[in-house]
């Protein structure tokens, strides 16, 4: 049986990832009613408000869900103690150590799985008692890793170093790259951008739409002095540009940054002035269906191109060299 | 029958990148004559020394092998002159605009390949009546394109939008890699990095020894002011990062690079001063073997995956969803 799929009790090795201003408890309880695991995007998200989507997450589905948590949120110990209070199954962590919060939410009897972004945080994550790592590679959306490897690069090298269970994430938006990533060793896949563009994601309209429109080439990791950045190309991308050509310094980057720029991009659809994260996928993304629909899709190219894939082999493990 | 054997008439979809300095009439032969097609970089020769490697290329092999010309090669018509007179099957063209030689080569019955790092070069590829394209990522080594996509998610965007036969290339070392790319829609691969590390290679003994010994985080693409490139992190590299933080303008830059970097790095093994090109899968590689031996490890990897990915395929077409 598939490793990921026995750590959490699901049916596929397809988990949704939490995104801060898209991934509610509409989105979430969906993927997990389809098989996958929904995560909820708990770094957008106050005290009380992820209290209440866990709640209802808790009502939509009966099949196991979780939360991401990003290790720099402020209100942490807050969002911990919620998760803990009301028997969330399933943490991803993200974005810091995970050498602070695995041994206490393990005590607690939560899977602990941490997103990392080089073969050295993983190794340490093995060593804290992590129970499976997210690569996440350069392709993918928002926040990322200052290494810039590439999820075809990520994967194998970690696969190769740790022996717990390895999720793929960035670049992942159709079955073939499913594919792609579990012959590159991954025992499974989160897919962020592809579930950030449906009708349960909480984004608003405008960036969604804006998605579909989106070519290859629409987007760029950015902010590298302050924390980098995977985002669309738009007005605020060009100023944060700008800045950084004339050698602007940091505390320049961040007050032009301010607060709340994803919020305004992702979730208010201001297409000019917000922070747009989204993965480099993006080019592949071309409607806004319901994410059970994209479920059924993901799975479908997947088979289909594994047989291709078996069928078309261009060498066979039987044939003499 | 895969696309790139017939186009070729080679056995396997496999080709050996041609890189400056590594890739001269050993290294291509060798991969030639175990089924692959093998490329001599032109890149790194001055015209009397191509002719003399296409001619030796001849006399080690019967099978098909190519020249890589990169279209910003100074003395590039006595290079095509010496290609067409030599009678060699094919030229992969880069670093530049596609429509300037594929007519007159094609005329000559050469088959052409051209290098895109975006879907907008492959479709103008295609128009320009290209034979095929190599779509290279980001993660791949020395020189790359601006728009930072990469191979997982560049493959699939270009195959969705051409109808010519598509090579990947950009982060495949081993036979995973070569799974993955076919996963994702590719008709081939193309590698560069693991075939410039084998005995074949004509890089100095020291510069490949120290790719035996970088990690997953050894490369960086950088001088993106000037022209981007994928390096090993060392001295030289250091100091670029410095001239780039401190804002030099692409003057200084150009200045500080000076000419035969290259040379001097791969070469002559000059770790500290060379430009040392590489790509991010160097953190795969761990040994310098032979590059037959290379060619049978990853044919026997990719065909090893293909067949546990479809033992294994957590769901198959037959399913009812």
């Amino acid at each position: 049986m598939n490793r990921i799929c026995q750590l959490f009790g699901i049916r596929y090795p397809v988990v949704q990832a939490g995104m801060v201003w898209c991934s509610g408890w509409k989105l979430a309880s969906a993927v997990s009613n389809k098989g996958g695991l929904g995560l909820l995007g708990s770094g957008s998200m106050y005290p009380e408000v992820l209290q209440e989507h866990i709640r209802k997450c808790k009502q939509a589905t009966t099949w196991p869900f979780g939360v991401n948590v990003p290790l720099i949120y402020p209100d942490i110990e807050k969002h911990m103690e919620i998760i803990i209070r009301e028997g969330v199954p399933v943490v991803f962590t993200s974005a810091g150590n995970p050498s602070i919060w695995t041994g206490h939410l393990r005590d607690n009897g939560i899977i602990v799985v941490h997103v990392v972004p080089n073969v050295k945080l993983a190794v340490k994550c093995e060593e804290r008692g992590v129970d499976a790592v997210v690569c996440e590679g350069f392709e993918a959306g928002g926040h990322n890793g200052r290494d810039e490897i590439t999820t075809m690069c990520l994967v194998p090298q970690v696969v190769d170093a740790v022996s717990i269970p390895v999720i793929a994430a960035g670049g992942i938006g159709d079955g073939r790259a499913v594919a792609a990533a579990m012959a590159l060793g991954a025992d499974g896949v989160q897919i962020g951008s592809r579930f950030a563009v449906t009708l349960e994601s909480s984004a608003h309209h405008h960036f969604k739409k804006k998605i579909t429109q989106a070519n290859d080439s629409a987007t760029m990791l950015t902010m590298k002095q302050v924390m980098p950045v995977r985002l669309l190309r738009n007005r605020f991308f060009d100023e944060i540009c700008e800045l950084e050509n004339r050698c602007a310094d940091v505390q320049e980057l961040k007050d032009h940054l301010g607060r709340g720029r994803a919020k305004k991009g992702i979730f208010e659809g201001d297409l000019d002035n917000g922070e747009l994260e989204i993965g480099q996928v993006a080019g592949l993304i071309r409607d806004i269906p319901a994410a059970g629909d994209i479920f059924d899709r993901i799975l479908g190219e997947y088979a289909r191109t594994v047989s291709i894939l078996n069928r078309d082999a261009f060498f066979k493990s039987d044939e003499v060299l």
